[in-house]
């Protein structure tokens, strides 16, 4: 078997990731107002946890990182605790689900959307961020990177033309964090929402979402909060703010131990090398009869994805056939980002993704890239 | 060390729950569109933990089942998802800040919310829930067990009442799911909510509710679904109504586990062990001098929860001496239930909460009050 599924989840972890989640199972209490060894190790896992995280991503302080469930829960807490009806959010096609899904909801309550589109290559068309702007405009949200074509996101651009207009940026990282190297100040994010269970080589059920000091984000789960129990609204102060009745300490716990295991490597080097595997795929599988790679290849950088298709051929029968013949564990689909594919022409076919991770292998790259050639000739 | 916080979270958990969590962990893909063998294995152990809790609660199906970060994701996905403005809820003021809360925002957003107030000893006044009744009146949302002084709701009494007047039943099963049976069909109930570090012996990060047939409840998180992707509208069907995102699958793994060990034993016998640990305690210390017990002893039944106070002492001081000298884990404070602290006199001075699991022993439970008689004395 070959896992060519990292922008699903990562599959291996380091072994400090399971250890650390057992830990926490065996001794860990519920973090809060007790006093007791379990408690007070359960809250020095997740201050550890928060901790990893503000120096990973440069943040002021581990304040600023607030936990979720997932990053579907923190764009989700991000997008409904800032944007008000009559606000205007510029935003792209190559949105996942995650931050399509609520914006359309806002859009209902009132709020106004626009969406940046893509060429051929699925390259944001960067002309159009000025011309969407409105007198209400008071978001950017971006994906840093394409869960689809893997094309990155220029940042900088976007950055510097929230700042010109005064705008926030709220940037998806969903992909990025923890698989390239991240400063959220010099990038000038006010909020960047990130899973722990992809490149941060976390559990599921981890994720967040950072904070610019400042910034008052109005929660989306209001109840426990150990402190101030006596008020009827949830404490503003964060990290707590944002965080409401038992953390997932176990999860976090693991989520801590990956990010500590990659602030132990040098990510700029794991990133290089997801890279190189990356572009070793595309160069073996390119020119392949009938097949069609998606997204920009003539930049040397972007995130360790090549979807593609095989002639007209469905992508989940693909998918299907290389997973039953070829042991390649990739995925089909639309993956939660209908824009991108509508943009692109596959709404109806979907794209069968292959998604590299420093784990992988140069061998695994060419068994894989030889299985694509080989169904490539079949189909 | 005796570990007596259980009602904040258990922390000896079977030995299954931490084997399943890691082989979700090391063999779990991310369930959703794809077809290999991981994806499959992780969609396998998220039903396998539906599954199990339909079964414990003697839901309709699996499909009732919608999981969550935590107990209070699940009563904000309720609250939010079903109250509307100008409807008038029915509370008790036994409830916990995760019910509070989203009905205090609520009631911001033109929700109207009644509560039913508690005897000396902090028992419901059933008679009032007829008397706090509304023409608008559309829900009862009431806790099955308070989290400070473990009095059980009358459930057969709050949902006859319900039915009655055409009412939702909104359940807060936080203390109780797994530590007693629950029947939900006989109970009536509309909603569940149900926390999975508990009694149900699962990992913290899990959670949800269970929904009656029928019902719809509006997410309070949107995004992925790996379903209807082209759908502007998160699915409206359950469970995916109400999971947006990545699911913790480790973590569910984990619950299922759990909950497969209380199925494999017979939780009425372990609800009765907690019982007799529970009242054999309260035996040894509701006569040490200077001690004032809350919470009303007189009934067969109740939560495995003793609280309580050493005359005028702060319950924090107090709680940190038993763990200091007596190596006991409690916990102190408001249990982020401020309106039965304000009820009983509490609101200064806290409490100091004894939480008992059927892990415990009966050599533990004379040891505490010992120690309790002991600090007694001494205070």
């Amino acid at each position: 078997m070959i896992y060519l599924d990292n922008a699903a989840t990562t599959l291996q972890k380091p072994p400090c990731v399971g250890q650390a989640v057992l830990d926490a199972l065996a001794h860990g209490g519920n973090p809060g107002r007790g006093a007791h060894e379990p408690t007070l190790h359960a809250a020095r896992l997740v201050y550890h946890a928060r901790e990893a995280l503000a120096t990973l991503l440069h943040a002021e302080s581990p304040d600023c990182i607030a936990f979720a469930a997932n990053v579907t829960q923190a764009l989700n807490t991000a997008l409904s605790g800032l944007v008000r009806p009559g606000d205007h959010v510029i935003t792209t096609v190559c949105e996942h689900n995650s931050v399509l899904r609520p914006l359309y909801r806002l859009r209902e309550q009132g709020a106004q959307v626009s969406f940046v589109e893509v060429d051929d290559a699925g390259q944001l068309r960067y002309d159009q961020f000025e011309r969407l702007l409105r007198p209400n405009t008071r978001f950017v949200a971006v994906t840093h990177a394409s869960n689809v074509t893997g094309n990155l996101t220029d940042l900088a651009f976007v950055s510097a033309f929230a700042k010109k207009h005064g705008l926030a940026l709220i940037v998806d990282a969903a992909q990025t964090a923890g698989a390239r190297p991240i400063d959220v100040q010099a990038l000038g994010a006010d909020v960047l929402c990130f899973t722990g269970h992809k490149a941060l080589l976390g559990p599921q059920g981890t994720g967040g979402l950072y904070v610019r000091p400042g910034l008052a984000v109005r929660p989306l789960v209001v109840g426990g909060s150990g402190i101030h129990s006596f008020d009827e609204v949830h404490p503003s102060q964060m990290p707590t703010a944002l965080e409401a009745g038992t953390l997932n300490v176990p999860g976090l716990a693991g989520l801590g131990a990956g990010v500590e295991w990659l602030l132990s490597q040098d990510v700029e080097a794991l990133h290089k090398k997801e890279l190189a595997l990356t572009y070793l795929f595309y160069e073996r599988i390119v020119h392949a009869p009938g097949v069609k790679v998606y997204g920009s290849f003539a930049e040397a950088d972007r995130a360790p994805i090549v979807s593609l298709n095989f002639g007209e051929e469905d992508a989940a029968r693909a998918a299907d056939i290389l997973w039953e013949d070829y042991k390649l564990c990739v995925r089909a689909g639309a993956h939660c980002a209908p824009l991108i594919h509508k943009a692109l022409g596959t709404a109806e076919q979907g794209m069968v993704r292959f998604s590299f991770s420093h784990q992988n292998t140069e061998a695994e790259v060419f068994e894989a890239a030889e299985a694509v050639c080989q169904l490539a000739e079949e189909l």
